[in-house]
């Protein structure tokens, strides 16, 4: 962390605020020392990849901000999520993270709930924290994370390795999070969803929203098993489209395969939402898995057995295109296929 | 790239922002996969050891912007360079980066000149773009960057490993880079500083400032000779303070020692500006490292024949704190030893 710059004011009080609240996240790393240095020294097994990936955060964009304390918790696991989701949906197991943490002046207070939120997500999805900067911001907060994962050399999971005839998985449900964001925006139809809903479904979709789970559970078996996988970060549809295009494909889904979960498929049954609006909404953070059908039966079992049920929604094909059968046994069109991140 | 934010409009228009100016930039790694994928492989020769550093630049704290595409150049090297100047302290050799990009709405005509200068940066410095996230920002503009090097396993210099009788060296010159912010801020001295240097020290001077040189000539015998390194970014006599309170030693210097351009001494001789504004002047991405006695000749030799010279400006010693011996043969004290970093 060191070599960064001043906050909340001077160096000697960034590296007071630095060994107080991230320094106890790099203790599982040798190679972070601390924090105390100006780079972090990372020791891959021999006959592992680095798996590397990044994701932002920005006030206003992705989340909105109240400044409490448990706000500052919230951003900082769900920042950690986004990335752990990454690294898992490549088939790669966590090792460490760096982070550029950027503050407007005068949130000392708010440091400690996103510490706790990083301490937090290391400890549930195993990795440390190798290093970083913290920056003052006049403009705002800007989180920004650069997530290392490890895998067998050569064996990264791409987008790209989806053959015709591989079978079409996503895990976990689709759906939750985008109705998690209508209620956090108060969206014209929150009021609709809400009432619609029991109680608990509208805490589940909250959560969903605002604390993502990556999928790591799945890892060791997309590894194993997959052609080709992703994660579901900007609404399936548009995320399907990016794994076919990028792997020379074509694909067929079966809307009605898409798993949603039963009070979901209550607000759409009664018309609240559209099916379409729940496989376009984004922040899923679920893993899509294309794998060849010899190995489907054992991804199957193996995702069982890992306590995340994966579900066969469609098959790729030759040519291009990706094509959706709606529930009514007609192709389902779409009035928007991607998802802007305005996130609550 | 991909799972990122859209940018400047719709993830399409983010792939296609991105697929045009920065997907030329990963084209030296293979395992970038063109920035298609969610994830970067990236594949450390057996027995390096991964060196991980993240720097953030933030428009109002570390750079002003007026929109120029000549100014995206050069806050796209810089923010490279101070990375890449990390890793040269250190001992590391570059092989790949992620970019983190927060930009204005309606900032697409800048993005080609930001492309530009990585693009120069990566070519001087041999290092290639593996991933990153492209977001919007209501706030300003926010760099972030993380690079990533290599070095032997076990062997990254750190800021710790100095021993008491080690000498102190640094190299180039101290405080051209200060004095470049002095002029590009038009700072009260600025006339004064200005009339009082020939021209091409004034263009000089900027230049120190605006696009810093890693001293990547020196990282390898940095590795092979240092007990302790990092790179002066916050001033020398704060850096040194850091180095030496790290490596649990004090440390006596002669200001007379530090390397200063005959141009910048001139204007301390003429009382334009002190010694100590130098001494503790920002961004002069040079090289503090200490090495043992018996292997300084070697040291001095071999820098001055890699073509960036070292110079010895005192010795660590057993006890705390650092003492700096001024020109006119009394203790110096400094009003300030650190450096808040609001830069041109």
């Amino acid at each position: 962390m060191a070599g960064g710059r001043a906050l909340p004011a001077g160096p000697d009080a960034e590296a007071r605020f630095v060994g107080r609240y991230l320094a106890p996240l790099a203790a599982g790393l040798p190679g972070a020392f601390g924090l105390l240095d100006d780079a972090a020294a990372l020791s891959p097994s021999p006959g592992d990849d680095v798996v590397a990936t990044l994701d932002t955060l920005v006030e206003g964009v992705h989340f909105l901000f109240d400044a409490s304390t448990s706000d500052a918790r919230r951003i900082a696991l769900k920042a950690l999520a986004v990335n752990v989701s990454d690294l898992a949906a490549k088939g790669a197991r966590p090792y460490a993270y760096l982070l550029s943490l950027s503050l407007p002046d005068g949130f000392e207070h708010w440091f400690e709930g996103f510490a706790a939120g990083l301490g937090e997500g290391q400890r549930r999805w195993s990795l440390s924290l190798a290093g970083g900067d913290t920056t003052r911001s006049p403009g705002g907060f800007v989180v920004s994370i650069t997530a290392l994962g490890l895998v067998p050399a050569g064996r990264m999971v791409t987008r790209s390795g989806a053959r015709a005839g591989d079978i079409v998985y996503v895990s976990g449900t689709i759906g939750e999070a985008a109705l998690g964001l209508d209620l956090r925006l108060e969206s014209p139809r929150a009021a609709l969803v809400a009432a619609q809903s029991a109680p608990q479904a509208v805490t589940q979709w909250l959560a969903r929203h605002a604390t993502p789970e990556p999928r790591l559970a799945l890892a060791p078996l997309v590894l194993d098993h997959a052609t080709a996988a992703m994660d579901v970060s900007d609404g399936l549809v548009l995320d399907l489209d990016r794994l076919a295009r990028a792997s020379g494909c074509g694909a067929s889904l079966e809307a009605a395969r898409v798993p949603v979960s039963p009070p979901a498929r209550r607000l759409v049954a009664s018309g609240v939402v559209e099916l379409s609006d729940l496989l376009t909404g984004g922040d899923d953070y679920e893993i899509l898995a294309t794998v060849a059908p010899e190995n489907a039966a054992l991804f199957e079992a193996s995702a069982e057995a890992s306590g995340v049920a994966v579900t066969a929604i469609g098959t790729m094909r030759a040519g291009a295109g990706v094509d959706w059968l709606g529930t009514d046994g007609t192709p389902l069109a779409f009035a928007r296929r991607g998802y802007q991140h305005v996130d609550g």
